[in-house]
């Protein structure tokens, strides 16, 4: 990105910033901030389209309830569809929406700078801890 | 991001977020998240170098308190960096470092797709809770 396009993008981004959305932008990060939320966008953008027991083999050391949260929340802001099939027993198959593909492009690359720059960001902080205690 | 990016950015991510750095993470994603962080960011990453009275004046409606707060907050990450000049009386400059910078490349594609997406996410928000009322 440019300086140029920064500068251009902000204009739209603060004038969400300015309106009164803070539900949607807190739920919205919330989903980018919380790593079973990211698990299951994540598994569900690269291996597709996927039933409860299948997300639960693929996402190592996720509970139920947590599952079951996070795909309700994700449904909820359209980033997940809940497809019910009309068989006996009744087959549920979760898949990404447009949005939520829209989503994991976003977070990917915010997700791999926190990844790539966390011994730094870590360092940062114990500076400053350092430098306070002084 | 091509498919395969993805999946190579999703084996770093997954390292760090299979990593007790929560406390790390959540304060990153806390200046994601707020809205006055981001102001502070975008300010200084558009217009340079500042003095605080100088950003006060930038910043639409941001008090002093919540000022000094996100000011200390990203100085504490190294998003940021604060001179102090030896001269009477004292001059204290801000500027966002590199790892600033980085943030706030990584956060302007995010931000500009919740904004240009937010009529869509508050609708689907809106017709999950009409269809869980039936």
């Amino acid at each position: 990105m440019t300086d140029a396009e920064i500068v251009k993008a902000w204009d739209d981004i603060c004038k969400v910033l300015n309106k009164d959305q803070d539900e949607l932008k807190h739920d919205i990060l919330n989903h980018v901030g919380n790593k079973w939320s990211l698990f299951v966008i994540h598994a569900l953008g690269i291996d597709g389209k996927m039933r409860f027991s299948n997300l639960e083999k693929h996402i190592n050391g996720i509970s139920q309830k947590m599952l079951t949260k996070c795909l309700r929340e994700l449904e909820r802001d359209g980033l997940i569809l809940r497809t019910v099939y009309p068989e006996v027993p009744p087959k549920v198959e979760y898949e990404l929406t447009s949005l939520g593909r829209g989503l994991l492009l976003q977070v990917t690359p915010l997700w791999l700078w926190i990844a790539r720059h966390s011994n730094e960001l870590n360092n940062a902080r114990a500076n400053y801890i350092e430098q306070m205690g002084r």
